[in-house]
């Protein structure tokens, strides 16, 4: 159930600033996009491995790279981009808390966790920005969708991204994590419904079972939710020094994040409620079935006692020997066990 | 029993300030209806669809946005009254947190929730309201009597409504929310009385299950309504520069809310309490039934044995000849029984 | 047992500053007292019906309203002593929040809660008191015995009462307020000793059903106290501009509610783990009689097979006619029976 | 199980300032000891009934009054000293919170708990102390043995104590009484680890009914110390105005403190987590008896439904005329009694 | 289960600043191993006992003490390196709570938990530090590695280490100590993980009383783990006046510890919700074994009834003599099981 301990991944023993990749196992090669574009130029590609990344000073410089799990190319991208060493250990330790620091003078550097869909199952994925003026660099765990709706609409050349500079940019993609995140959130809840109309027809071990991963999902989401809120209350204070008319942007995403772990809150309020609810529920049925199995026995056994008395082998029984004796034996059984019957009908117990 | 993911709505991945409504699906077409009104004078009248909006500058003008669903609408009226796409995206997501900001530097915004009762369900609605000196633009998800009182006061043309600003209205609007609230959380009180009250007879699946359904849903509207906390805190700072004869007002609802976010708060550890109580109640009795049957069943098993020791076809049996045996056997039988019964009823197993 | 969703009342859809009760019916006519003192004079009595209210500017003014339901006595009152229609309208809505604010520039409006007991139970009333200068007006939903104290010192024409102003009288009656709330907390404590005591000897629905109930009540009270915090607080700020003399008294009676606080809220988690405790003995105590049951029943049922065995009627059945057949299998019944006895003895099933 | 409800005494309806006793009854007659010492002079003895006491202004004084029942003694070592009667108040009512005031301009006042070994049972007791210049007075419940350590290293002559002032002692009384509570609490611990160990081999409800008692305690006790808390951080603040060279002493006393605190937390969730785990321990044994239970009368009941079909009177039964008709039942018998064992024990039933 | 209550060390009775030890019982000789390096130097050896530590004033100096056992070799490191005695009291007090204070104007110190593993458990050790500019002192419990990675970071001659002061060589102490209490936890989370694998085949008493033991050990590690929150955010305040460019390290080691408190928190959470899990399985399974049991006795009790009739001896029972009575009876027999099976199978009670 636990997920390979996939939240307590850990750095080893080294000295600060040592490039050590804590994480899944990956079998890809990273690799490396750059994008530059101004409002009227616009340059993407994917480089060479080992190709060198030199950011037009003129331009927009979106670099993305995909994979944090080689230091070789972490180290790299760090070297060539000027970040320092400090940071890109925490790029590389996939176990990372959400947060905003800054790298050094110039560079902000934030962390985040985005909820993907990988392989139909959801996992929380790490992303790392850095900012600097023009420059804006995504490290991602694996290839996924997240910037695709970011990179639409720089190609399509209209709309406010191309004509405005790197932090516009880097609001524009917390933008996109924290909906994304939402919506990922949204899915369970979705899978929550559809556990629940199952089990309005029969709770088994195994609908409980998953109702109580999914429980604790949600918990591990919502506790790297969390530390998100932080990240967002530092990115809007004075550190960041981001410029002024972003941040109503930055805001509106930072309220949105909000409503996530809110979301994410309640949907564990919820799940708690829905389990505890199966179980009580599964413990009244079964209490029933027991109750009225026990109600039929009960029934049986004073019946089965009288005839144990007239099947006694005494020479001197009068009643054997009456006319009507077997007849009034079955009739005072009958009267027996429809009293019962009733009484028990009477007090409920059926 | 989850509503429809209601309160988890979602925009979709777009660049911000772009409107897409994320809500409940809508049948009807929006209008907008427009109320101008000073001390002396009063008009009053629904707008043609397209037809744009003109507050009259010597006015209070209350513009009504019934239907947040139809994108064309909202930018309209946002561009006729100069509201930012931003705030107006915010205004289309319907599972907007609450929340108060500058949508600019003149005009506050601030979202809201309002439990209605529409078609006899409660459900949480959200309001938008922005206010720009003597403009206070409102958008209702769909057509209720929220504002009927306000309009009420407004038509007679008395009382200090007509006589105030528009900062006076938005206050008697939160105002008149805030009660709402309270009233329709008063509602699922008696709903909750009235459920407790056929729980005193018997417990059954059903009512613990709706116990259960209104305690969840208790659960999402006080976390609905507690972040309209920091809404009311933050209209009563700088920030909203609301003028200083109104702010009683505003301070009062903003108490008024407390009150209903308390009411919320307790109301969900009575029911939480409620159903422990019955859950508790239904294992006892279960077990009184158990014990009551299996005494019963445990009085007569012995006495069976009896019967069926002397029904033992054994050739040499002397007690089978005795001309009192089979009375004597009534008798030890009787004995055993009365002997247990005494026995259980005193250690009270009945 | 909700009693009557006392705890949340609610005011009407109409303008901020109505005065509409909202609270329990009441059906006497509510009646004004008033109390104007100083160091040398002592003038008390009740004003007829209809008769306006004259502070005397030279003593300290007590002014006692019993009964809120009354919307014309409340504004009466209100218009002879100057109070706003704001402050007015929470003094009628008995289910507000404690709270403290200033009703004007001059006056200082605070709503408390005081536990009474009123026909042999609990339960909370709202007392609205105002101050300003030499005046201090208190509002009670009823008759009470909550300011005798108060008046007896007053009468006894010694003591510091006397000789101070109307802010020494303010805290004087929140002194003797919070020392009710405790001694009626107390109370619920010996209730809950006396059911414990009662619940060693046999534990029943009724008396689990009143602890569930106590348990629901001292959280309603607890819920109650816990703004009054704030009231203090506010009190104590400067917002209130309350005299330097004074101020030790009111910390004191501020000191003495956070312990009155932490006493509800200890009394609240003890009759929690109470009902835990006597939950799982009950349920221990059903388990241990069910099995004692059971194991009789277990014992007894072999020895039946074995006598079933020796009723059957096959005519080759060497045993029965043995001579000492009947003996040897009462004797296998007999080690049968007792070999088992011992078993669940040494296993510890009895 | 509740000790007297000591934990919440109250005081009666009387003005603020009354020296009423609020706790348990007391027998004997409360003494005062006085010590008076400098670097080189010791005074120590016993006051006199009446005898009324004179700070020597040269030396450090402490005076301790055992017995705080007798308002009499109280009212006198006050007037002599110079204590407030707003302070002497909450001297006498034991049920006060532990906090730190100024009882007049020179005077520091708290009040604080001391968990203490009475009679072989642990009790919270109240101390008081008032700090002014050389003057330290203490107020004890009873005599017991919380300064005999402080005692006797005034006595030795030498170490810090004897050079130091009156603001060295209070911080010495401190972490005196702050030590004791810890190793009180630990008596808790070991008292908790004893039952658990009694609990390994047979839960019975006396156990389990001294594992809530001692929850409960830790709970009170707990409750108690959390105020202290905010008393040290009073104490280090401004206000108490300490000398800056015993600061460290008391920033030491105070971090003990928070140790006590943190450790009372973890008893009592310990002390939780234990008797869930036996609840759940005993819950599960109970089932496994009575599912053996069950699987032997379950196994033994076809085997009667067989002999009693044996036992049937039909004329015309071809088996009971078979020659091996009675061995042939008894194998169907043996055969369905082992192949049901077989089921039971290979679904492990058993 | 309480291991020796390791987690209540206490001090005794003493003046503040005493020397005494509380801990467990050691049996090792304390000893003193000092490194004193330099860009170019580096000096390291085992102190002889008795001899007296002399820090080299050109090199940074880290003194190791193993063993805070002894409070003789305590007091005269103290001595040797000029650390006031209330700190060193707190040395040795192996339960302190971790912190950070100033033990004089030049000298941090900073307590410290530790989770080593030490023969196959993991245990919470303390670490005490002092800080002097180019002074570390470092006392441990007992040897462990704690500090092989730093001294063979020193020894290597490059990197950062030896090229840096004092300052850097407490923020990599700090580093690797908490980097070690991660990777302790992720040992957790793999023992819970092992244990939840072994739960699926069959719950025993045994694994759930493990995974109780291992929850209550993750709540008292978090306890240990919490108040080192405080002391970091004390050492990157103000007081502690660390040299600027260390402080980018400090955080990241803060930033790390608070991932390990999370993780800690998570675990628990995971660990509580598991328990539940598995006893609500194990409840579930229980109840259905009983079910089926009980299913079973159900049906063959009216079958033995049957039997039981014509069994019976009375003279006149017409179907005894029928022809096929036997197999009439038979047929019922067979019918009325057959019956209630199928019954029970629909009604889905097996």
């Amino acid at each position: 159930m636990f997920d390979s301990l996939r939240w307590m991944r850990v750095k080893h023993d080294s000295p600060p600033g040592s490039l050590i990749y804590a994480g899944e196992g990956r079998d890809f090669a990273p690799f490396v996009e750059v994008c530059a574009y101004s409002r009227d130029a616009l340059m993407e590609r994917r480089l060479d491995p080992g190709e060198s990344i030199a950011p037009a000073p003129d331009r927009v410089n979106l670099v993305v790279v995909v994979g944090i799990h080689d230091a070789e190319t972490i180290r790299r991208v760090g070297a060539d981009l000027g970040f320092p060493a400090l940071a890109l250990e925490d790029v590389m330790n996939a176990g990372q808390r959400a947060k905003f620091t800054l790298a050094d003078d110039e560079t902000a550097f934030v962390v985040l966790k985005h909820l993907a869909e990988i392989d139909g199952s959801l996992v929380s994925e790490q992303v790392s920005l850095f900012w600097r003026d023009n420059l804006v660099a995504v490290f991602l765990e694996r290839e996924d969708d997240l910037l695709d709706g970011v990179l639409a609409r720089i190609r399509k050349g209209k709309g406010r991204l191309r004509s405005e500079g790197g932090a516009y940019l880097l609001c524009a993609i917390l933008d996109v994590l924290v909906d994304c995140n939402m919506a990922a959130l949204t899915r369970f809840g979705e899978l929550a419904e559809a556990l629940e109309a199952r089990l309005e027809g029969r709770t088994t071990d195994d609908l409980l079972g998953r109702l109580y991963t999914l429980k604790r999902e949600v918990l591990l989401l919502r506790n790297q939710l969390v530390p998100m809120r932080e990240m967002f209350k530092a990115l809007l204070g004075e550190d960041a020094d981001l410029p002024e008319p972003v941040l109503p942007f930055l805001r509106d995403a930072a309220g949105h994040h909000e409503q996530t772990v809110d979301a994410a809150t309640t949907l564990h309020d919820i799940l708690k409620s829905m389990i505890d609810y199966q179980i009580s529920l599964l413990s009244m049925r079964t209490n029933r079935v027991m109750q009225f199995l026990t109600v039929i026995a009960t029934i049986f056994i004073p019946l089965t006692f009288i005839a144990g008395v007239y099947g006694m082998n005494f020479e001197y029984m009068p009643e054997l020997s009456w006319r009507y004796g077997y007849y009034y034996s079955l009739a005072i059984m009958g009267a027996v066990g429809a009293g019962m019957l009733v009484y028990f009908l009477r007090k409920r117990f059926l």
